[in-house]
């Protein structure tokens, strides 16, 4: 079975030696020094490590069973459960008058790195809740509010999303599902819906539904959608549960991986459900959720290929096959280990510089939320409104293929489920799908963040690069190792937002036929300014003296592998946006 | 399920109007014309598509089953391997004196595309029993061949490979497995093998095991060891099956795919064997398989992501969601099919590219070990060499990621088992492992091919790009989409090969941290030269008149978008490569 070592160490590097989030001008950042994150890190790290970890891979073999309508989850999950409900988890960020600590977003992503590490189809269940949550704060009354969010901060009851259905998923507007307003306010709501993660389970009291419908005189197409709030047990005035709401379990979808999730087909049935929001204005509500679910499967991107990493690196040390071309280096034994040898340790930097970078994005990027929820600043909001797409796309493409590639170092075991490395990359194959396929990221990304603001959320980013390049310009380390290529990189960015400028307005496809490489490209050069940070900070570090010398060289050593191995790809990536849409869009339809 | 339309039509292509293989003055070619091809190809593309291919989803769902010893395959299964059996497709490029029929090998590669494409775990019984004839054809006494092969070709006995224990893989000199001579010229095998592709099975009389075991007196590592041939049932005189023979399946491995393939430990407790060849030369008879076994492989790689690309395809023609940017493409219907989007052209673009070139490499790599093994041409054999790491390699790396690419396109549907698309990524994900981990195929090709007969097979290959060029340079139309831009990559290559030259002989390091880059690089540079060759064929198709002038324009399109976007990714591997050892290496080996 996998090992899981919490990296707390590299969570508090990116917190307070990258970001300084202590010093960053956001309302409840003043608290979040080492002393207050450490003790917090540490005791999710404890819970992720020796609760969650351990079922990983019972969930994937024992899956979630349907019996008698009623999810159950592989053994242990309930009990893990518990746990998160009584370390109170959930309610990390959230309001303290409903329960929770109110600390900012950046602390529960970190947190939240740990328990998707550990764990990934379990934490889902609490993730998904949090989303919901989010939803019912921006969007609830504050009867609404009052019933609800109280026991699904504690999880004593959980929350889902309900979009898609079986003939529509990013196409919402052609949705089916139903609902008629009833005398007491209420409405009635029927249709079908399908890929409802953690749609039903046993681990909680009441399951909180999200569903999107279709109400009456709301126009053709997503104008006519609404959000409704439609509870499992429906909820007594005194807060207690009443009735079964007219929702089942259709069937669990058997999949690639997360089976220790349930993923639903839910039917209503003429299910009693409330608005939540205004009537007609669902798809609103929905998208102020995005940015933060968004960058949440960016998270899980990275962060079930770090177990995976560490796998890989540990066998790398351990198995003994071969002999390094440079001669014995473990002449006692029988062979050297792996890790010897130079494709091993190719194998390995790819993935812990991938790793890493995106740590440093995927906070920076919660950062960003913070300081557009706490301070509401609308810079950060545009900034990161431009960036989820990326860290979406970007972080989980890379993400599986990471986990690929920690399996490859297994050579033949890694394919054998017993070890454990093919369900992280079964597992990781779903971030590219869901929240919004990687595809239609890149469409958001090019078809309306990049023109978004009339393009300044764009030019904030490339401010912040030119910035921090002038900044550092005269630490000639950081220069040629660091600054160097990102202004290489940041270059074939800008020449990529120029091509589109000049002919994505009268030729469209010019844009979207390139959408794919731009996102990868902007992500690229999104992880090549978050190593030029950490060098900065790990080269400050070593020239003012640190305890951990050791630490900081691994951090500089991975980041200048980044910028000479990774970073390159922003050429090809640019070359084939410039190679324009002629030869994409070439074939009839039916020549596929 | 997915279906599976066989690619007869591009099979003859290739065959025909681009290697044009009834003019290769290769014995046994003259007779390879259409009409001799056709009927075959029409007849293994039934078999696959109306009996393999609807067994293929059942195999994975059902995979194979340890009953008292024995394994069970999936249903159906038998029956197949009987339609297999019958049809004589085993023995189609096997001498005739042994019941073949003695055609190229090119054909019975052209023929297994189609077998793996509908259903690869099957197709290994047949592949395997294949490549322990060529063994004992190569190796064995007379006697021997008398005995084991004419019901091999026939497949009444299949045959295995056991190389492979649990602590060594590539690395074949730990092996423990042992062999003691006996008094009447036997051996009695001891040990265990792991990962045993179609271990035990149902499905035939008897197996022939082919194991590699250490017998006395041959010295340390590799040098001490020898092949073996162990059949489950020992054989009588007169050639009826006699006692089982000491050799069972301790279990049947768990898998992230090809389901349908029983993959065992196999537990030798003393059994029976015979030396096959010299003794001590076991690795040598091993390695006279291995470019038919490797090019093998490479055709899985991407055999298996043609009905993946087909069901893609079909279902981007059919799935109605979203409107096209350019306007409505269906404005009957409530919404556009999936194909009018840029991004789902641009991946069904990168599939059909790699797909079609691929094709086109494995069958041109096919023709040079028929010239190798019919004419006895040197330059052949050592060309197919060269190649072979690079269609292994490359192909089922691009193969996997297409496939998945292909998944891709069906969204969440594409993440539920029901609909088969998962399947093709996780069958695909074992080829980048077995027959030699692709990083040991890079280290093979850097290490050894290319010093191989002082650079002479790389320096060929250079000149057929040359000559390629040279020739067609006069062509506009070849010589903007195709020639300049294979002239490019193939600089790039012999930059790459320049370097390792200059730094590989004193810092082996320079070499080797390059050397999947490397792979990569001249896989590219193949495919183009592929490409180069296939836009050829049709621009003189379209230049001299065709009954079907949309195929050829599509080769045409297809080929220019490979070369503008793939082709151009050479830059990025020599960039990699040429960064050097230093940043791969930095790190100490406990840093990670």
């Amino acid at each position: 079975m996998p090992s899981y070592t919490p990296p707390i160490r590299d969570l508090h590097y990116v917190l307070h030696d990258v970001l300084k989030v202590s010093q960053m001008p956001v309302p409840g950042y003043g608290d979040l020094d080492p002393a207050t994150t450490a003790p917090i890190l540490e005791e999710a790290g404890r819970l992720a490590a020796e609760v969650l970890a351990p079922l990983n891979a019972v969930g994937d073999a024992e899956g979630c069973r349907l019996e008698n309508g009623t999810v159950r989850t592989p053994p242990g999950f309930s009990g893990a459960f518990a746990a998160m409900r009584d370390g109170g988890w959930n309610g990390l960020d959230l309001p303290e008058e409903l329960g929770g600590q109110a600390m900012p977003y950046v602390l529960y992503t970190a947190v939240g790195e740990m328990f998707v590490s550990a764990n990934m189809a379990f934490n889902m269940y609490q993730g998904l809740t949090h989303g919901a949550i989010s939803a019912i704060l921006a969007h609830g009354t504050d009867a609404q509010k009052e019933t609800y969010l109280p026991p699904m901060v504690r999880l004593d009851w959980t929350g889902t999303m309900n979009l898609t259905e079986p003939h529509c998923g990013t196409d919402l507007g052609l949705l089916r599902t139903r609902a008629e307003p009833q005398a007491d306010g209420s409405y009635r709501i029927t249709g079908q819906k399908i890929f409802i993660s953690a749609g039903d389970h046993d681990m909680a009291r009441n399951i909180i539904h999200l569903v999107l419908a279709k109400a009456p005189g709301g126009g053709e197409g997503t104008k006519g959608i609404s959000l409704f709030i439609v509870p499992k047990f429906l909820v007594n005035a005194d807060g207690t549960l009443g009735e079964r709401n007219a929702v089942s379990v259709g069937k669990i979808e058997r999949k690639m991986g997360i089976h220790g999730n349930a993923t639903c087909v839910m039917n209503y049935d003429g299910a009693t459900g409330w608005l939540l929001g205004d009537l007609h204005k669902g798809m609103r509500a929905m998208f102020t959720m995005m940015n933060e679910a968004r960058l949440g499967v960016g998270l899980q991107g990275y962060a079930v290929a770090v177990p995976a990493y560490q796998n890989a690196a540990a066998y790398a040390r351990e198995r003994l096959q071969g002999r390094a071309a440079t001669g014995p280096a473990n002449p006692a034994g029988p062979a050297d280990p792996l890790i010897v040898h130079p494709d091993i340790r190719r194998s390995l930097m790819d993935q812990r510089s991938f790793l890493e970078g995106a740590r440093a994005l995927t906070l920076w990027g919660a950062s960003l939320i913070d300081a557009s929820h706490r301070s509401g600043d609308a810079g950060a909001e545009g900034l990161i409104s431009l960036l989820t797409p990326v860290i979406k796309g970007f972080q989980t493409d890379k993400g599986f293929q990471m986990a690929a590639e920690a399996q490859q170092v297994w050579g033949g075991h890694g394919y054998v489920e017993e070890q454990g490395m093919s369900q992280f990359a079964r597992d990781a194959r779903i971030t590219m799908i869901y929240e919004g396929a990687n595809g239609v990221q890149a469409l958001d990304l090019v078809g309306r963040k990049l023109a978004a603001e009339g393009g300044k959320p764009m030019m904030a980013f490339f401010g912040i690069v030119k910035e921090f390049i002038a900044e550092n310009d005269g630490h000639e380390a950081l220069k040629t190792g660091f600054l160097d290529p990102l202004k290489a990189a940041s270059k074939d960015l800008q020449a990529a937002v120029t091509y589109f400028m000049q002919n994505g307005m009268k030729t469209p496809d010019a844009a979207l036929a390139g959408s794919y490489d731009f996102m990868h490209l902007f992500g690229h050069v999104c992880l090549g300014l978050m190593w030029g940070r950490m060098a900065k900070a790990s080269y400050a570090a070593l020239e003012t003296g640190t305890d951990d010398p050791a630490f900081h060289k691994a951090k500089i050593a991975t980041g200048r592998y980044y910028m000479a191995r990774q970073l390159p790809a922003t050429a090809l990536h640019l070359a084939r946006i410039t190679s324009g849409p002629g030869d994409v869009m070439a074939l009839p339809a039916e020549a596929f």
